[in-house]
């Protein structure tokens, strides 16, 4: 059976990478810009249309503002980004917001950080899924009742992808991402040429509108709408962070090719972004429920021809591979936690594959509830996303103007082991810190307004998950701690661990057969004290069991047979208590040892048809501290 | 742990009742009738109106064709239950169809019993909680969302009750039976009192439709909607044989008692059933969506007051109580083929309170799926429904026939033994035979019409079932047979079972800490070849592991260490391959005994933080042969 599951998981996810191999998993920055980079461009689709969809509310005429709000998001990004690539410099294993913090501004802190991001990885990925996936139902009505199953289908093969390797998913996910790019890179090249009315092509009008301006709304209300829709535009900063916890995918010199990876996506998601913004006010473009703005400056940039359907269906296929970034930066999250001992320690495996099996699967698991709970719909989760990566940025800028202030400590030549990382003295340090200080007091306004918009829509969720799951960590940490301290061999006394083994072997058994005679032989090589005990619920069993002993002297000569009358059913109850009166009575302070005679059948399916007496009697003899269990199985042939 | 765990459990079920109270926890017949008859007596709540709607596709006028279709079925209903009647005290260890039909056709024909009628019974419980949960939202539309919440929490309920035993539930189950049976048979007395004009109460009023006589169709067409009419009527019949399978339920003399309760079940069922039909017919009642046929008589008849709503409020609980029969037949039907070894074993097991406590939530569960997947739609099921009774009704007469056939070869006063039942020469057998052959046949045809008029709405699942179900108690039952040779001790060598036991213990650890150092103390006890094998994929681990190990000498001096480098991260593989090395060629033909030293967690929640090497590990030599593993827990506090 061992051999066909391993046949089977090589079939499925390729045969295992030896351990040195993890250098040759790495990316190179082609692969590491198309994995990492698909979130933060794929908000592209949808960033410029979230600000404009907020300031129609102010009337069309609002809506030149859209180009500055969208210069402003620019603006935040590039001091989020700037604040990444020093993240990056200075903490070359990687761990982005979660290992600033802890460095920086202590334990909880990043375990805030590290629980906003965890949820937003979940997010990314349930969202981006139900989003690709009202593509499809929108083209195909029909298929609008499969819409649950074709995500958790989506989510499935994101699994299977992402269990076969890190290289291998990068190679996949490559064509669709610089797909995208090149084509709206195109349409938003077309547009500026055919703006311009350069080389003679044919200029291009804008839309003409019977609208007036701006409508008249109080001051506080104007305010308000505007930091909506900055707040809304903010959507293009998710999945910036994901190259910082991710340093270590890269192939060395592993914080350069990052830094490089990082400047390369923000200089292609920028241009998507202003470019797209700044054509599609300059056409004179309205939100449409029917139709998206990415779409309709595609049309009428390029027609209805080849360049229109490439964008449409690249849009889809970026932003069904959006949800891979959750893929890359869930596990690995989790990985960083698992090692510090706040989420289970396993999740630091890395699998046959070196990737962080259990970290995929886990989320997988709790994509596809999501997606499950809330039917794929993706508008109706859209109130829970975006928070956590704001809550992460606020605190790693902070934590970041904490590190350049030790720097600003530093003499020239002069280095520092803060305990994670060491730090140089580096010229322009204020500067540097100036900057993340920005761009924390933006995040956190911009997390405010987040916060108390969408509260009532579901930000309220996140709202109370995130302590939630700080907590929940933080009592993951105690268990590890309590463990450690018991098994810890610091001050030793050999008498602690060291504890006499009875002379006695007790072995329950409900019949005489094959398998028990089998066990009862074993028992008899180990010990001269080997006792058989049986629940007889009448003496007809009693005397039939009797019966069947004395048939086979050989072996049971020198073993004695202890039956038990009882009453009930629950025929596990007075094993436990002989298997304890023998420990408290007769062997004190010593160990005992239970013999279980088990028979192992041809197969799990069949083994069900046996009743579990072997393993309850196990589960209700672990918690006993003197009792040792051996299990001598018979097979079943 | 343990403690609480029983608490808990006795909390809810109540303290465990010792086997020999089962004489206690039987019925008498008040309540005996009140748990097996509610299934068929809650079929007067729709069965005439059943007959009425096929009927009045030939028009109004079809109507009058009511009457007699229902003194044909309750006739049907009178062989069936004379038939059942016979069962009960020729065979008082209960069994029905299914006991009936091994006895005297065979193994295959009581398997097909068998699976029609768990399959019924399964639908039995999730048709009537349906129907149950259907009054609810009917009453109140706000509550249609919850409907499978409030359906499957029905079915927990019941559940709970059925696990905590047969008599309390009888107890609970009492009421609604005879206060239905009570107020519906004061509604029909009612009628017939007014329809003659007696005692001079104003007289009823049939109502007057413009109609005409019969549709004048095909005679095919016409003796097909009878038939369909005649089969509609025939939900009647479900559950009349419960009472044959649990005759050993009832208190002594139990064969007595439980036809005692067969024949106060048909009188009362039949009693309804034609008051019903002969009330509704001759107030010219007719059919329809918004009103039951039931609720339209007792309005006429009652009025609209206390009388009418106690009639409606009693037909919902007793549709959801009929619900109850289900958890009656199912789980002592299976414990029957699981005692001859067509289902798992443990379904013969009676749990603390002396019920089928597997077989209870066995049902539970399917139940609980089949209302998830029809969404908790009954009329969707309805289809499904009656089949598997009509199936079984057929081969339990027939059985019966020829056991009537055998007693006729009986001279006076000879008995015979039939391997399952004693039969003793009776006068009367050839009437009886005869009695049950036109059963047989009428049910037969029953059936076909069943199967044939609903075979594309969902009967063919039960065609299909029922033959893949019969295959399936095959296969448990070839299991069981094999594993009893492999375990008989007939013919058994002693060298067969005698293995020597290798002088070898082989102890996998991942590091030295207080519970390894516990396990080697106790290995070293038991044997002087003590092999501690470790993984290590480092140098570094290496050094470290024989450094921690150079600290203990007075525990690891005459022990082995022995380090296997390895380069994946699947550490089980080496671990197995050693120890099949150390077997197979140090000590082949011998038992090697492994030592897995684990460390057990305060909770299960917390075990669940830790790696399950020590568990995937014993699960993967389970399958070795001459393997034998010896768990030593150490406790963490």
């Amino acid at each position: 059976m061992s051999v066909s599951y391993t046949g089977i998981k090589r079939a499925l996810l390729g045969t295992p990478f030896p351990t040195h191999n993890e250098i040759h998993e790495r990316l190179d920055k082609t692969r590491g810009l198309a994995i990492f980079a698909s979130d933060p461009i794929s908000s592209n689709a949808y960033a410029t249309e979230a600000i404009m969809s907020v300031l129609i509310l102010l009337g069309s005429g609002a809506l030149a503002m859209t180009l500055p709000i969208a210069m402003g998001i620019m603006t935040l990004v590039l001091l989020v980004i700037f604040s990444y690539i020093q993240t990056i410099l200075h903490y070359p294993d990687g761990g982005g917001a979660y290992t600033v913090a802890k460095d920086n501004l202590g334990t909880y802190p990043s375990l805030f950080a590290a629980a906003a991001l965890l949820l937003d990885y979940i997010l990314t990925v349930s969202v981006s899924v139900s989003a690709g996936v009202r593509a499809i139902t929108s083209a195909f009505p029909g298929t609008y009742d499969y819409r649950v199953l074709m995500a958790i289908t989506a989510v499935f093969i994101l699994t299977w992808i992402n269990l076969r390797g890190v290289r291998e998913s990068g190679t996949i996910f490559a064509l669709p991402t610089y797909a995208f790019v090149g084509g709206v890179l195109l349409v938003v090249g077309m547009g500026l040429v055919r703006f311009t009315g350069l080389f003679g092509v044919p200029a291009l009008v804008p839309q003409v509108h019977n609208v007036a301006g701006i409508q008249p709304v109080s001051q506080f209300l104007f305010i308000w709408l505007v930091l909506r829709a900055f707040a809304a535009g903010c959507t293009a900063l998710t999945g910036i962070e994901a190259i910082s916890n991710g340093v270590q995918a890269f192939k060395p010199p592993e914080s350069k090719n990052a830094a490089k990876t990082m400047v390369a996506m923000g200089v292609i998601a920028m241009s998507l972004f202003v470019g797209i913004t700044f054509l599609a006010t300059h056409l004179n473009i309205l939100p449409s429920e029917s139709e998206s703005v990415l779409s309709q400056m595609t049309r009428s940039v390029a027609g209805g021809g080849v360049i229109y359907y490439w964008v449409q269906f690249f849009t889809m296929m970026i932003l069904i591979l959006a949800a891979n970034t959750g893929y890359q930066d869930f596990p690995r999250l989790s990985s960083f936690l698992a090692k510090d001992g706040f989420m289970p320690r396993w999740m630091t495996h890395r699998g046959d594959r070196l990737v962080y099996s259990y970290g995929i699967v886990v989320l997988a698991f709790l994509a596809s509830l999501l997606i499950l709970v809330f039917q794929a719909d993706e508008i109706a989760m859209l109130p829970l996303y975006a928070l956590g990566v704001m809550l992460s940025f606020t605190l790693s800028q902070s934590g970041m103007v904490l590190l350049m202030g030790k720097i600003g400590k530093l003499k020239p030549g002069e280095s520092f082991f803060t305990g994670v990382t060491t730090i140089h003295f580096e010229k322009g340090w204020p500067w540097k810190r100036l900057l993340n200080a920005v761009g924390a007091v933006t995040t956190a306004v911009v997390l405010v307004v987040l916060i108390v918009t969408k509260f009532t829509e579901g930000a309220w969720v996140i709202v109370l998950a995130v302590p939630f799951l700080v907590v929940f960590f933080r009592s993951i940490n105690r268990h590890y701690a309590n463990v450690a301290e018991s098994l810890s061999t610091r001050d030793l006394e050999l008498a602690d661990v060291t504890r006499p083994v009875a002379n006695v072997l007790i072995v329950p058994v409900a019949d005489i057969h094959r398998g028990t005679l089998y066990a009862l032989q074993f028992a008899k090589t180990f010990s001269d004290d080997v006792r058989v005990i049986s629940v007889v619920t009448s003496d007809q069993e009693r005397e039939r069991l009797v019966r069947r002993w004395n048939r086979f002297p050989e072996i049971t000569k020198d073993l004695n047979l202890i039956c038990i009358d009882y009453e009930y059913r629950d025929i596990l109850t007075p094993l436990v208590e002989y298997i304890e009166r023998v420990n408290s009575t007769e062997f004190p302070n010593e160990v005992v040892t239970v013999v279980i005679p088990e028979f192992v059948a041809e197969s799990i399916g069949s083994q069900f048809l046996h009743n579990q007496t072997a393993n309850f009697l196990r589960f209700r003899l672990r918690g006993h501290k003197d009792v040792a269990v051996i299990d001598v199985p018979y097979q079943i042939s």
